[in-house]
Formats: C-alpha cells, sequence, structure tokens
C-alpha cells in the first residue's frame, strides 16, 4: 500500500518539483496539488491524505502546519524561515493526535550526510576547514550551510576527553582575510565565482593525512529524494521533528 | 597514569615510526624497543608492559600474539598478511587471561573513516563509483583499500528494502576498459601515475547531487594516530578483534 | 560599432540560448532569429547580417554553409556531425568573397583551454590520465571529449625528442578493466553516475609531483561565450577555420 | 655526448637531490659534487663543467654565480632569495663570456605551468579565485606562489580590450575574512592543516562553466626534472635568464 501524499504551493518552484517526483516514485501517491485559494482542510479530508507537503511562505508556515495536523494529516514543512518558537505547540498537537511532523530546512541528502559525517570525523580529528563555492550572485559570505557545519565540528572538538590542544598556531596574514572567517576556531572559505552553485568541501587534516567530505548539488532535483524520504518517515513518527537530518 | 607500551619490530620502517609516535604522546610511554634476537617474554615481564605493538613479518604474527597475551601484555599486531584463521585461538587465549588484542591490517584513521561513511551514504544513494590513485610502482589494480570500500558498498546497496533498483544502463564501451573493474556492480577505476602516494575518492551519485569522500595520505605518519589510538583502545577490550573500525 | 548577428535554427535550444546571449552583449546585435521556413537568404540581405549562427541539423550545415557566405555573412556552424569533407569547398568558396567562416563542435572555452592545456603539459611530463564524469544517462564511454583529449596527449609524447621513455610499467588488474581504456597509451576512465552533467579532469604525474586540469560544465549556458566570440573572430577571417581552439 | 655538470652545496638537502638526479639522467653526467671549503673554481677548470647547479646560500648566490662564469661554467642558482640587483652585472658578464645563466626561484614544473596557463585563461575568463592548501607550519598566508599567481591573473585582466567588467559585487560578510585577501581584485584563500605539503589550486568561472588547475607537490623530488631541465637549456642560452619559466 503506497502513502497518500498531497502537495501544498505546488505552483512554486520547488511544488512543482515535488509534484513531480512523488508522481514518479513508487510507494508515493499523489492525491492533491493545492495552491493559494484552495481549501487544504477540505483537500485533506476527501482525499484521505496521510501526508502533505508545504513549500509556500514562511510566515503561513506555522499555521498550514497546524491545520493539517488537525485535518488529520502529517505535515511535511519545507517553507523557508520557520519560526522554531512554533514547535512546541505543534509538537504537543501532534502528540495528541498521535501523528508525526517534520519541518526541513534542507532536503538535500548529500548536504545532510556531509554535515553527519563531519560531526563524526570532527571526534578522530583535531583540524578541519570548511571551503564552500557558490555562484556570484550569492552576497552573503559564509553560507549558512557552512556556517552550520562550522558549528557542529566546533562543538565536536569542544566535547573530546581530552580536549583537542588548541592549535596555536602563528599567523602572519600578509594580506588580510586570506586565513578565512573564524567560527569558534574553525576557519570557513568563501569562493564566489560564476559557473558555481552551491559546493561544500570540509576538509580534515591529521599527522600524514587528510580525509574530505564534498556535497555537490547540481539542480533543484537534489532535494526531491528528500522530499519523498520526508514523506515516508513521517508517517513513523510521532510529535514534530525539525531537521532531516534527525531520521538519516 | 600512562599505558606502558612496548614496540617489537622496532628496527623496520613502521616500527621505527611507531617508536617515535608514542615517545611523543603524552599518556602512552615507551618501555621497550625490541627486534630480532630480543627476548619478546623477558622485556614484557622486566618491564610490565601493558601493550606490544607488533610490526615483524606476515609469518610471525599469529605467534608473536599468542607469545604476547601469554606473556600477559595486549598484543597490537600491525604486521600485515596475517592470517585471519588465526583469531579463534587468540581470542579464546585473551578471554582466558581477560586481556584486549587487536590486529589491525590498515591504521589510517583517514582510510578508515572514509571506508565506513562510504558504508553508511551507499544507505541514501543507489549509486556509487570508487577512483583510486596510486604511484606507477603498483602494479596490481585495484588496491585492497578500494575493494574492501566497494565490498563495504555493495553490502550495504543489497541490504537496502526496498532492493536499490538494479541499474540496468546499457553501457558502449567504445574502447574496452573505460568503464573500469566491477565489483558487485559497484566500478572501480585505478589510475597509475608517479606523484600520488596512495588517494581515493568514493563519490556517491543522487538525483541532481553528488556527495564524495577522499581520503589522502602523505606519508607513513598518517598511521601513527592509529597507533596510538590502537594501544589506548587495546587495554578496555577483551578478546581479539579484527580491524581499527571496530573501536571507531 | 556592433557585430550585426542573425540566428539560424532559433527555435531549438542552443539557438534559443544563442539569442539570449547575443542580446545581452553590447558588441553583437541580433538582427534576425530566423527556423525553418523562413529564407535565410533574403533575411541576411535585408537585415545586412554580418555573422550567421546556424544551429540547426547535421545535413544542413554545409548546404546552410554555401547559402550564408554567398549572401556575404560569415557562418559560425554549430550544428554538430558536420562532414569535414565539404570544408574545402567552403573554404574556396569563402576567399573568393574574402569572407570568413567557423565550424564548431564544441563552445565550451572551459573545454577547449583544457585541451589546448593538456596538449602543452604533455610536453614537460611523461605520464598522464585522463578522468571524465558524465551523468547515467551517457551511454558510451569514454567521451568524445576525453578521446579527442587523449589523442592531443599522445600526440605531443609522440613527438618529443628523445621520445618519452615507454611506460613499461607491469600491470596485474585483479579485476578486469580496473586500469580504463587505452588511447595510445594513455589511460581513460569513465565515471557514470547521476548528478555529474559533463566534467573532466586531466592529471599529468611527474617525479614527485602531480598537475592537473579540470573543467566542469553546468548547463548550456558554458557555450554562449564562446557563440559570442566565435561572432566577433570570424568577422577578422578570411577563408573556413574548423574548431574554436584555432582562434583562442 | 652528454653535458658535465657540477653541484655546489651538494650536502644541503637541495644538492644531495640534485646530485642523485643528475646521475640518473642519462644526457647528464656529474663531475664533481662540492661544499663548503672546496675550490670552486678549481674543480670546474679539472673536471671541464659545463654547468654548475648552486644550492648555497642567499648571500653567497650572486658571488658564487659570477665566479662561476668567470671559471667558464654556466651557472644554475636555486639558492632562494637571490637579490635580482645583481642580475645586470652578471648578464653582462655571461654575454662577454658568451655564456648562459639561469636564477630559479621555484624548479617545480608543475607550478611553473600552474602559473602559465592561470595567466593564459585569465585572456578568456573573466573571474578567478585561488585556493592554496598549505601544512600547518606555515604561518605566512597567503604563500608566495599564491601571490605570484593572482599577480600574473591580475596582469592579463588588466590588459584585456575591452577590459574585463569590475566585479560590482555586493559583498556581505557576516563574519569577516569568509572571501579571503585580495590582490588587485583577485581573491586567494589560503587554508592550513597538517597532511597537505604545498597544494594550489586556481579556479576561473564563466556563465555556466569553471576551469580549474591545480599544482600538488608530494616531496622534495618535485623539484629535480625541472633540475635537470635547467642543466640542459642553460647550455642553449647567452646571458642571464631569471626564472625557469622563460624556458617553458
Amino acid at each position: 500500500v503506497s502513502i497518500r501524499v498531497g502537495v501544498n504551493g505546488a505552483k512554486g518552484k520547488m511544488g512543482r518539483a515535488s509534484v513531480g517526483a512523488i508522481k514518479s516514485s513508487e510507494d508515493l501517491q499523489l492525491v492533491f496539488a493545492a495552491d493559494v485559494g484552495d481549501s487544504l482542510e477540505k483537500l485533506i479530508a476527501d482525499e484521505k491524505a496521510d501526508v502533505v507537503v508545504d513549500f509556500t511562505k514562511a510566515s503561513d508556515g506555522p499555521e498550514n502546519a497546524s491545520l493539517i495536523i488537525k485535518a488529520g494529516a502529517r505535515p511535511v514543512i519545507g517553507t523557508s524561515g520557520f519560526q522554531k518558537s512554533a514547535i512546541p505547540e505543534l509538537d504537543k498537537l501532534c502528540r495528541e493526535k498521535k501523528l508525526g511532523g517534520l519541518i526541513v530546512p534542507n532536503f538535500s541528502i548529500g548536504a545532510i550526510k556531509m554535515m553527519q559525517f563531519s560531526a563524526e570525523a570532527a571526534k578522530y580529528f583535531d583540524s578541519a576547514e570548511v571551503v564552500e563555492y557558490h555562484h556570484d550572485g550569492k552576497e552573503e559570505s559564509p553560507s549558512g550551510t557552512a556556517l552550520r557545519t562550522a558549528e557542529l565540528i566546533s562543538e565536536a572538538f569542544a566535547s573530546k576527553t581530552p580536549k583537542a590542544k588548541a592549535s596555536e598556531r602563528k599567523e602572519i596574514e600578509i594580506i588580510p582575510g586570506g586565513r578565512g572567517a573564524q567560527l569558534n576556531g574553525v576557519r570557513v572559505h568563501s569562493v564566489r565565482l560564476p559557473g558555481y552553485l552551491a559546493d561544500q568541501e570540509v576538509i580534515f587534516g591529521g599527522a600524514g593525512e587528510t580525509l574530505s567530505i564534498s556535497s555537490r548539488p547540481r539542480d533543484r532535483d537534489c532535494f526531491m529524494g528528500g522530499v519523498c524520504l520526508a514523506c515516508r518517515r513521517v508517517t513513523e513518527l510521532e510529535g514534530m521533528v525539525y531537521g532531516l537530518e534527525n531520521l538519516l
């Protein structure tokens, strides 16, 4: 038996891609593709949706999640900028209904595994740097993924017993900035060039060797494996979970 | 209190490097550096060694392990080509003496984590290829590490539910060999060029993205982190363990 | 003064992209966008086209080139599968009219420079291997670009004085195919995984070092720099030239 | 007939390696290996040296070069920190004697070709960044090679007609330093991790594609190809040349 999935925000780029991915997945069945103006509540009831994928606008995330749960379906919220403060109440609602729910800031399985492997490798290496490569239209540096990766690494470094020896390298920057941005002792370098999308390499250095983990998305398709996986796993949950990494 | 470590085969390259690494490690204390002609038994007793690191010749591995255990120390056998058939008896001996023992084909932490991450990533991606880069003096291809990696990946592929769809790609090799060696469906490519030591990249491909894990040893030092780690962890074991990966 | 450019085959993918690229280029002016059914001759005359970019079907290439030259414009033929046998006559026609013409199998400047650098590096290194990475929908291996690169490298090897020592490595393929395809002594490895488009790395190995050159196209846009460059350079030529590499 | 080569400073690391490289080269003949205390003049005369390779201390470079030329041999000066101000006089001396001479700050052919290819690629791409990877014992950043590469690229950018559009990207550095050091508009990123020696990657970005050139030395051997090449080429020169790149 397949899982019955509805998509809300089906006219946006991510919504449209999700509709395609769900349709071509053997164990998932698309039961509706809704957008602004449609009654989500009615669609869930009429189509007996098990799961609803939501790609709408940030401010609607919590409300849509609440509405989906109350209608008896499991929300998979891909909408960016979800306010974390809304989670406890949604979690309570989920548990009352004995339903699972997922809020997913990043659906790329490659990016998630890169971050997990980095946190794990940090247990065995005492030095790491992150190099991320984005298109030249991206103004901010470092990227959110790079910052999150550096945070995970620095937490792993900090929790080691005995502590990793604080790197007491002497740094002489002939030109300032050469050694990158620093987050809790982890250096992050941001390359911005046309021709890139959103690559990242995390490099661990030890005596006489390096270990590196690289994620390279090519297009929006890279999120679709994560969308389908989220639809499957949310049916096995009870309560609201933030981040696909908790299920991988 | 530090762990008292003796080295057997201390005149060989790996033995000599181990002596240096143990000396410069704060929680390890070098209590002897033996080689052919020395009485290992007497040295262990006299110096109250907790652990003995053995880098001698393949045929001596099992006998040395046995001798070390009987003398009351924990063997860390780095000698290559250890016959696995000798393990059950050594394990029994260890348990009688309530001691741990380790046989370690590869001490590089980078290489071990690369293999572990590959086995893990294979749960989430349905396609993978291995590219390994060795110096032109290496005659065999693929390398042992590449074969072991491909084996781990194919096992992970095989144990998925539902099964990863068998890749039914049509292959047209205009020149034979282009698509590499195949081990249970995982392709392995072997580059042989001066200037390399023993690099390996494992690439996972999914819809719209790739995830890759690379290990690059630079010199013999890369094994020393593993040697020291083995000396520490073997004191917490009971029984004989094959492969450092089981402790990481 | 800008160069007046017409596009033939403007409804195809490459034609449409060319129209966009020419429009957004300051020194080029799009004067027509034609397709099947339009009179190319009349459009060239009416719009006083200096250059006509042609992306139609292979069999039409030579005829379109001839027609464009006779109408007094310079052809830039991007149509794939152009029969080289047609070139001498087109060249004669160009010279009579004192016009230039270009036939371009690959417009990617990155790919062309990668091939040129490879031919140049081969003068200084005696060993090279090619690793190419394509999407899993590509059936043939090695790719055309990889074969052409290997050919250029082997030609450079062959023309050295004194000859590069023939690599007399002993090869033991534990699993057949591991060492890749061989073209005149240059090994080529073909990776096929979802998530790639058409990457290629060319690696030169020497005593104690490697030098590598990598080309990574991301999308069709990578051809547009070459299309605009061809439009500019063809106006400075007299006679028919095959391959953009001759102008770079 | 082979070229008769003497080595001065033969007890240092580079001198010793050079002795080995010259001995194993078919067209070069080692005629002496001198060090402090030996009479270089007498050795050149007695052994009829055609070329003398000098790896001594910086302050001795110009004097040794002068002495070698006066004794009738061609100097190949590998001594680091050679004062450029001494070159004009040495050049004059060379021309009087109708001899060639070479001062070589970097003998790695891989590094030299990387810089040459970068200068060439900069003619066809409008954006480039340099990422260099050194061991954590290197205090300064960026490396000398990275600075020289960025200089060559910015010179190529500046000499284009029409000028490459000045990149007017808006930069928002959430953490300062993320975007690296800037040399005339070319960004340079310096990674410092144990496990690296002195790698460098130069990346060019264009519409929809990247082209990258990487140099990876593994050990001192990488300089020996350049030493032998310098010994050959210096015999064809007249006057003093600075930098092996002028002969490649």
